[in-house]
């Protein structure tokens, strides 16, 4: 029988309000799962796809897992290929980072099965070939904390510079998913290319204090921090009832309340795991209240990445 | 014989290349020295002013030392006056904060004297109201670091909140001030109201990066955040050879390079002493060649801020 392994990896929530395309971190759950296994045809075979509905693409080189594991497989000029089977397990378009989940599997995946030639910090140029393919650039704010877990900068892009934001608090985190699905691309050409001085003063105060707070612990500074003056309110217009759902999850007490990655989802920081139940069920009704479908999804965050299950 | 004390506070390095209007620290010299008296008349009442050329104000209400006294005075509803002498000891219209270190140095002393009925961090929005007095705006950046010691990170304005961040390395700090003079009205009124959502990630990004570099002592990643994308580029226009003077001291090994608050003095960090000096020589020296005359401060970081001395 040939080598096989079977790994999750996490959802992630980029921007965290006030650290458009700089911040993001990961989730415990939901999260995409791959078996990928070592085959001696050279290339990515894709065995199948589940949870996707069929949106896509069996091609290797369309698809955001296969890309990420060709790009891998060519650097390291490996002459064995991976067969994969992608389980998608969160829903695509819904501002979680499904397509960082299913590139940071798939790249870890086959990186364990070829005896770890690079180590997991090495291996994100590869999982952002996926984004590339699945949003048209090769952003890194979900596949970063996907694949270091925990808090993570993105220091900057040219040279890519990537630091874990270390934090001793046991945060939760709970994730409002609307029945709506909005495309990054589209959320992306809604933002203005200038912003005022103003907004980038009051912005860079904040980023610069989430990074103070987290690492010393400082609750109430990271309450005051989780705001962003630039991204949400354009895009807070594409997720109908976006500031009445917030106010609910502040009202019950959340640290923070904005929208993930490019939406639709809506994510709330809190202190323990009653907090955010608390903090979902006051989401979920207000989004009721909308006429709007939700899920829900509350989970600790994940400081750990990828995760072999078998 | 009535109470009185002597009282130093610290030039200061406003925006930290950076962080345009939010970082700042503080330097152990040059700075500005306060002799403060206790009266028996109401309100600020100057005996002298030195070394600043007859250019400053005996008026308190004119002066950056005496606002912000007159302020707190008023602030305690105090029925006793301060008979304040100002002895400036660094340049006015450097960018090293000099209005800041006279108002820092004039309401810690006053503060001593009337029995500390305020905190150090209480003194802030008083010794703010002297910037408003010098340059319009009742800015924090000096004030701040000048005031609290150390690296400062103004988080926000509304409501003021000011952080110190922690640094363990022993950073060392020099200076080169250029015989030019630099209004901060107008090196304000330069800058754009606009910029782009690009410069915004790069700048947020490195503020982020800087916050943790300091934190965690980690110097390359210090060395890789200490660059201005937004402001540097726009003011180093008013100072003559700036590009030339600042590759001097990358070459001589700084850490980073930049404008000091709105020029026209340009600091550069570094890891010790000798170091400092180096980058002071090569600094000067390529400012000859600008045919431009210039003043030389090596300082480590004041970690302390106002100190009193008698």
């Amino acid at each position: 029988m040939s080598a096989s392994i079977r790994v999750f990896a996490p959802a992630t929530v980029a921007n965290v309000a006030c650290g458009f395309d700089i911040f993001g971190f990961a989730l415990e759950a939901p999260g995409d799962e791959v078996q990928a296994r070592l085959i001696n045809s050279p290339g990515v075979h894709f065995k199948c796809i589940t949870g996707d509905q069929q949106r896509l693409s069996l091609d290797p080189a369309q698809n955001t897992a296969g890309i990420s594991v060709l790009k891998l497989l060519q650097h390291l000029n490996c002459q064995q290929g991976i067969e994969l089977e992608l389980h998608k397990k969160m829903p695509l378009g819904s501002g979680l980072g499904s397509s960082a989940a299913s590139a940071v599997a798939s790249v870890y995946a086959a990186n364990q099965l070829l005896g770890q030639p690079l180590s997991t910090h090495e291996l994100l140029p590869f999982a952002m070939e996926g984004e590339r393919v699945a949003c048209g650039s090769a952003h890194a704010d979900n596949v970063a904390p996907a694949l270091l877990g925990g808090f993570v900068l993105i220091r900057s892009y040219t040279p890519l510079d990537v630091r874990r934001i270390p934090c001793t608090l046991d945060l939760y985190c709970t994730i409002l998913h609307p029945a709506i699905e909005i495309r990054t691309e589209m959320a992306r050409q809604l933002l203005k290319s200038e912003i005022s001085m103003k907004q980038h003063v009051v912005q860079t105060g904040n980023a610069a204090g989430l990074v103070l707070g987290l690492i010393q612990g400082q609750i109430e500074l990271i309450r005051s921090c989780l705001q962003d003056v630039i991204v949400e309110p354009i895009r807070a217009t594409l997720i109908p009832g976006f500031h009445a759902i917030k106010q609910a999850a502040l009202r019950a007490n959340a640290l923070g309340c904005s929208i993930s990655g490019s939406g639709p989802s809506i994510f709330a920081l809190s202190l323990n795991l009653a907090q955010a139940q608390q903090i979902g069920e006051a989401m979920t009704a207000a989004c009721q209240e909308q006429g709007m479908d939700s899920h829900v999804y509350i989970s600790s965050i994940n400081h750990q990445g990828p995760r072999i299950l078998s």
